[in-house]
This record gives structure tokens, C-alpha cells and sequence, in this order.
């Protein structure tokens, strides 16, 4: 019987990489289905993602790529397609991400797994209970964050969290936490990054008087509004929306732009390179 | 026989001004064909462009609107529609910006007449001398710089300029002569800003792993790259773009952004807010 | 006390039209908040909507429209901002727009009352329930059309229905029908019409290889796929995605594409100029 | 000395394809900077595009891929990355492909040489002279039709001439033509094909009202309009948007689709499968 395999990789860029893994899985009986390849003139780095169909089990052929990520020093990642990456939602009271990241798992097969919603607010609990959610209230405040953190690294443990999505979960995280769950938290940013970080940035918006605005999706890094970016979509506005408008045009663009990171993340489809991307689309 | 008539005004707002305007030019025989209105909440500002068919004479329409202008303290304008603003093309060694207008002033009626092109070097020369347009080598050095901008204001007062759109000029003006043509100097500047303010910002863009780059028409204050923004526009990008890649999209999006704010400015489109544009397209 | 109005209009074009509304308004206290006309030289016709705060009451206000409206042979509405437009929206088991409609009535303050969901089969019955709205279902064979729209009949007119919205409802309704709820039905087509009129417009689109997908949003009329359309928006494909994956992108442009369209209609941005649509934004 | 070479293939679909081409590509010293692949399910065929740099000789290379070429069944083409394909542009009255072709061409290093210019008019000579470009007069009638369609076959041969870019050339080339140039032309389409095939596709967009307005490059077959699509682009317009600005806005938006297409083809990034096109971008 065979299966569908996904096989992600990194090392730096030299002659024989693609041989290599072609060869291998060949050897592997796989028919390659898609395949995708960048080296980055910049950094030196050879970035590849490739879709294989094989009867080989996993055991089989994890030890074939240690092998060939030995001698190319490669980082990899080998999955199989579909699988439902595990994955909390953290959020505050805006309902608009929760809502379309349950919907496409539901309905669209986002290849994730939502095994459950936090939120430092409840106003959120019913929507995650009519989805069959459990629903996480852990409250913050300036003199109980240290302890919310620790509620919240119990609750990735307990649930073999694979991802954290912050869908307009509006605390901040602490350097250590961003540290030790890097690469695994998205978070979606009401701006078009770098513009307008921070507090209130369609404020910012408005007051500048841009006529396109945007939101940015990231990884999460202890450098606020800085972590690598995923996806960033825009809308055009004009001078007669003011601040209230801007806010709810921007839930349309921010829900699109971080349901779209949080799938090619689920997908295998975004590797790093730096404070930089490779999204293989 | 009739012309038609294009009205632009802004005053504090109140009740009475569009009926004030409607019945002025109805006294004149006027036809509205277009008329567009904003108030604005922030500045309590009032906006409006108007236009009007009409057999009156240019005296008679400014005595009417002067005398409601002095009612509602109103900064007005009165202009013929199609009338071609004259206009001056500031460039250095890039060409797009320059060749696109130069095409849209001949082909598409955008309602400019270049009335001369100044460059720092003489590269665009020859483009300038194929649409028939005089090129004026003015060029600029850090001990040269206070004689170039006497050079530059000797040509708008000869050749009756009206506007000065900075193609791609990549010499900063000085404060004062930004002043002194404040309003009447639009710029191109190549990234979204405020993202990536001042030089390379293609290089910024790069460097920042943006996912949408963009370029922003605005007003020139001695504010650099402050000015109030009359047009945006993005496209997007991908992880294998280089810079020079980054440069090439980039031009594509300016040359289209500076043409659409320099066509809604001779068409008194534009309207300044403050720090922020009032835009009736 | 002040109240906020909308006041639209159609009628044909003639000088004085602006100057008689702007009059009425001012006598009645009237402040213009928001004003847009458009007159079309094809059609002849001239469209106005007016946002005017003033303290006159509906049965003043409506008195002065009317003579206003004898002298220009006006059609015309008179509404409060924000007064939420009885909605019955339709279903078959597609889910994404009846979400988006009940997320947005709820949390983004789209000027609709939802009042009922009527679905051909029961799939969305949950959904409907999660949002506090009585579902009915109406199903449709071959045999029971004619009781199908006899009881969809019954509930328009039982619950005060303003506006039907068929959000991705799969059933064709009779002419008869269409002509007597002519400008309060509207559709979402999963194309970008003209183009793949008709079933199953995915799978047209991607046979013929077309490189942008898109969503049309229109009044219903006897003719098939050839009413009034009201909003498009489109996404970016390629070759890579199969019929499957348009439908899933698909979703998220109709989705939006249908919200517009109902806001707009809600708000009264939409006039009909025969078979052709102005839409104030 | 090391050359950067572009490998395309096409071949039916099985595994080891990108196995055999990786150990070819690796015998001949060659590092992969560029790779994509696609596998069609559903016409059963594999794409593959390729830049590898290697030391090896054209004639090395080639006889190698003829090898691999024979045992998969497989159609491909090897060129040097850069290289300028001959390309005569075939024009009426329009200017604005032609200008933007030649602009590329001259700055942005678009891969192409435009080694002629053919005008059923002589409207855009002195464009083709500007740009040092040979102009020939081919007036086309009724009545010497087939003497135009000879007089061209003879450019094509005379010129050597890789590519026909019909640039808003208005005429209707014959079926045979279309035949014997299959794959080898490319036409700009001024509407959302398959919307508005045909006359005055502007005219008909605004006539059903349309809310985008697009543009399509295809191949060109002999059915016309129907030809595999490469590239398509659109704008947003309104109601206030008569046919010529339709028109006018049209132009942007044709001119840089074609000039996508036709830089993706001479870039060979354009595959056929069928009568769908794979385009790697």
C-alpha cells in the first residue's frame, strides 16, 4: 500500500543535492508528484519540498534521509500528506480568525487539528464549544503573566501541541516562551509589516492617510513584529473610511492572510532561511 | 455655447453648502454631469468637486463662487475640464517613469502638457527629443546644488509651470523650495510607505522578506517622504526574487501609481485634508 | 432630536435636479453627511444617494421627496442609517457564505436581520441554530417545485422579507418568481460572468485554463446568469490546482463577494440603470 | 567556463523521470540553481523546467538529453539562459504594446531581440525608428489578404524569427498560418477571455455592466480566441466608467499581461499541456 510523503529539506547549496534525493527515493520506489527547489544566492542555502507516493514505511525511509542529510548537512522534516498537524488558537475577544480558521478545518480540509482555543477573555468559549472545542480561559494580567505562560506551556504539553496560532491574541509573549516554541507560532499582525507596528495600527493607518492597507502573517520571534514573515495581503481604501471601517475591512484581510500561513505551515510548505521565507506554494 | 466646468472647494462644514453651490450654478444655467462630496469627521472639513455644464463666462462663474466662498470661508479652484496642466518632469537616469507619461500625454489625453524635462544627467535626453519635449540639463552637486534649484525655479516662472512631478528625480529638494511649491510637486516614491522610508528600499524590502511591494505618488513637503499620499499600489512577490528583480517589478507599480496621481491632479481630483488627500475618482 | 437618513433617487437627467433636492433638505434642517450622484449619457438617467442628518420626521420628509419627485419623475427610498433590512437567506449544503452572512449580521454590523434560513436539505441547520435563527426546510424534487416556492412565498410574506439572498442555493426559481422579488433577490455565481454561465463553472474554468478565477454577485432576474451585477472579485490560479482547489479558493472570493453586495444593497448603495447596476460606495 | 543552461521536457507521467534528469544534469558537472515540476493527473503528463550551470558543451548536453529524451518518451528544448529570442511584433494603430515591448526590451532586459516590426498601418513607424527597430509596411485587404500572410511567412524566414507577438494586431491570421506558427505565436486579448470573445470587447463589457475588466495572452490556434491561455490580468472599474475609459484602462492592463506572457515564453517557462498551458514562474 502505498503512501503520499511529504520530504522538506535545507543544507547548503553545493552540486548532487537533487540527485541525491531523487535517487533516493527512486531506490525507495517513489513517484515524485510535486517538487520544488530554490537556492538562495544570499544566505547559500538550497531549500527543497518534495511530494512523493511510496509503499516504503516511515522507519525505511527516515534512515535513508538521515543517511543523505549527513552528507549534505541537511535540516529535514518527513510527513505524510494530510496528516492534521496539531494545533491551539489563542485569543482574546475579536471572534473573526477563530471563526474562519474552525470553519476551514471543518469544512476545507485545513490540514489541522484544533485540540484547543485559549482565550484571556471568554467571549469566545461558545464558538469554540459549537465547534466542539475545549476552551481554555487563562486570564492575564500584569502580576499573574509568569503564571499564565506556565498554563499555557502545561496545555502545549499536555495536548502534544504541534502549533500555536495567535488569532488577534492581544498579550504578549514573553522572549523565553517565543524562544522555546520558535518556528511553531504564527501570529497575524493587523498591518502591512513594517508599517504601522504596535498598538492600534489602523490608527496609524488613518492618520497617515495610506490608501491601501494590509495584514501580515509570522512566525513569532522575541523581536515583536519582526519574526519571519509567512503571507501578506492588502485592500484598497479611500479617504471617506475612517478608523471604524478600516478595522472591519482589515478582518476580511487578516483572516484570509492568516488562514493561508497557518495552512502552507500546516502543509510543509513554508521553511525557513533566516529571518526570511521560502514559501512553496 | 456651453463648457464644461469643473468646481473643487473645501470650508469648514455646515448645512446649506451643497444647496448653496447647486442654486449658484443652477442661477447659471449649469448642468451637474459629476458631483462628488466628503465631510471629513477628524478635520470638520468639507469637501466637494463639481462638475458643470454652463454658458457663463469664466468672470461670471468666479464672481458667483467668490461671493459663496466668502460666505462659507472656501478655498475654491474653477478650471475648464480637458484644460492641460502644465507640467515639468524632474529625472535622472531612469527611464520608465518618464517614457509612461511622455505615452499617456500623447496617446491616452491625460490632461498634461509637458512643458519641458530637466534631468541631472543627460541620459533621458533623447527620450525627452523623441516626444518633442525640451530637455534641460541641470546638474547637481553638493556645491552646485543651491544654483541648480535657482536654475529649476527660473524654469518654472519662464515656462508657466503648474506642476512638477518628480520622475524617479533622485535628488532631494530643499525645504524651502518645497514650500514654496507646496501642492504642486508630486513625487514617486518606490516602496509602500511608510514601510521602507529613504534610500534602497527595494534592498529594505528584500532584506525584510516582504511578501507585497509597493510604491506610493504623494505630495512633497520638506518632510521627506512624508508628504500626504495621493496614490498606492502593490504587486506581488515571492522568496526567489533578487533585488534586481524586486527593481524590475518595481518599476511597473510607479510608473502606474505616478500616472494615476498625476492624471487625478490635473483633473482636481485631489484635495488636501491636512496632512492627508481627498481623492474623487 | 436628529435623525440620519438615507434618500436615493433615479430620474431622468435635467439641470436642477441637485440644486431642488439639496433645497428640500435644507428647509427640513437637513445636514448632508455623504452625497454622490452619477448621471449616465447612455440611459439618460440620473442617480442620486444622499445621507442627510435632520431632526424632520419620516412622514415630513417623505411629503417633500414626493413633490420633488412628481416635478422630475423620480423613483425613490427613503430609510434611517443602519435600520437592518429583513434577510431570508438561502441554502442548499454549501456553508461558507451562510456563515460569513451570520458572523458579519452579528459582529461586523451588516445592516441585515437575518430572519430566517430556509435550506433545500437540512446540512445547514446546525449553523443556523448557532446563530439563533429558525431554519426551514423546503425541499425541492422535480414534483414539488411549484409547493416548494408556494411555501418560500408564505415566508417572504409572513416574516416581513425584504430581501432574499441565495447563498449558493442550487435551485433555479421559476420566472414567475424572480419577476415578482425583481430587485430584492441576489445571487452569488461561482464565476466570473459572462464567462462559465451555467453548472459546475469550476470545472469550465479549469478545462479551459484559465489563469484568475472569480465570483459574480447579482439580482435575480428571469434570465438565467444575465441579471444586474452588483460586485465581482476574482483570485489569482495556476496550473497546479485541480478542480477541487478552485472550488476551495473559490469559496473564500464568493464569500466576500456576496457580503458586498449585500451590505451595499442593505445600505442602499445599489440602483438599478436597467440592466446595469450603479453602485455608491 | 561554466554556461547557465534551461532544460524543458515534457514527457507521460512515471517514476524516475526527475532521477534520470538529476544524474545526467550531475555527470555533467552541472549544479541546479532552478528546478519545477509538475505532474498533470489529469492529462497523465510530467513537466519539468530546469537551470543548472555546467562546463559541459552544447552538443554534450544535447546528446545526453536525447538519450534520456528517448527512453521517457519525452519533447524538450535546451537553451542558454538570456539568450534573446527573435521576435517580430505584428501591429495596427494601437501603440501601447508595442511601446511597452520595446521599453522591456531596450531596459529591462526582457530575452528578447525584436528583430522586426510589421504594421498593417504605418501609424507606428516612427515608434520602430525610435527604438532603431525595422518597420514593414504590410497593408492587408479583402483582396490581398493570402499576398500579406506570404509576404510574412517570407519575414519570418528572412528574419529568423522565433516568435510572432501579435501586439494589438487587428487582423485575423488564417487557419494555416496559425498552424504552421503553432506554439510560435502569442496575441493579446482585450477582455477576460472566455468573456467577450470577439468585436469591441470593451463595448460589450460595459454594456452587461461588468465590475473588472481584464485582459488574456494566449497562443494563438486556429480557433480563435480559444488558444491555450498564458497569461491574464484585470482592473476593477464602476458604473461612472464609460467604453473609452474602459478602453483606456484596458491598455494597462493588456500591455503588462503580454508582456508577462511574453517573457515567461522566451524565458521558456511555457509549457502546452493540451490546450491548458504550465506555466513556471
Amino acid at each position: 500500500m502505498k503512501q503520499h510523503w511529504i520530504l522538506t529539506l535545507s543544507c547548503p547549496d553545493r552540486p548532487g543535492i537533487v540527485h541525491a534525493v531523487a535517487g533516493m527515493l527512486a531506490e525507495h520506489g517513489g513517484n515524485i508528484t510535486e517538487s520544488q527547489q530554490f537556492g538562495d544566492p544570499a544566505s547559500g542555502l538550497f531549500f527543497m519540498r518534495v511530494q512523493v507516493e511510496s509503499a516504503a514505511s516511515h522507519e525505511e525511509l527516515s534512515a535513508a534521509v538521515t543517511d543523505i542529510a549527513a552528507r549534505f548537512g541537511m535540516t529535514w522534516q518527513l510527513d505524510t500528506v494530510g496528516r492534521r498537524v496539531r494545533t491551539l488558537v489563542m485569543v482574546s475577544k475579536a471572534a473573526h480568525c477563530l471563526v474562519d480558521l474552525l470553519y476551514r478545518e471543518r469544512s476545507q480540509n485545513m490540514p489541522i487539528e484544533v485540540v484547543g482555543v485559549v482565550g484571556n477573555h471568554t467571549d469566545l468559549a461558545d464558538i469554540a464549544a459549537f465547534y466542539g472545542k475545549p476552551f481554555h480561559h487563562v486570564p492575564v494580567t500584569a502580576t499573574t503573566k509568569a503564571e499564565a505562560e506556565a498554563r499555557l506551556r502545561e496545555l502545549v504539553k499536555e495536548l502534544d501541541v504541534e502549533l500555536v496560532v495567535l488569532a488577534r491574541y492581544m498579550q504578549i509573549l514573553s522572549d523565553e516562551l517565543c524562544r522555546d516554541l520558535s518556528g511553531r507560532i504564527i501570529n497575524i499582525h493587523h498591518s502591512f509589516l513594517p508599517s504601522f507596528k504596535g498598538a492600534q495600527p489602523y490608527r496609524q493607518a488613518h492618520e497617515r492617510g495610506v490608501k491601501i492597507i494590509g495584514a501580515t502573517s509570522h512566525y513569532v520571534t522575541g523581536d515583536l513584529d519582526e519574526g519571519p514573515i509567512i503571507e501578506q495581503d492588502v485592500e484598497r481604501v479611500d479617504h471617506s473610511r475612517d478608523v471604524s471601517d478600516l478595522v472591519a475591512i482589515g478582518e476580511d484581510v487578516e483572516r484570509r492572510t492568516l488562514a493561508r500561513a497557518v495552512r502552507w505551515h500546516a502543509e510543509h510548505r513554508v521553511l525557513l532561511d533566516g529571518h526570511r521565507t521560502v514559501v512553496f506554494r
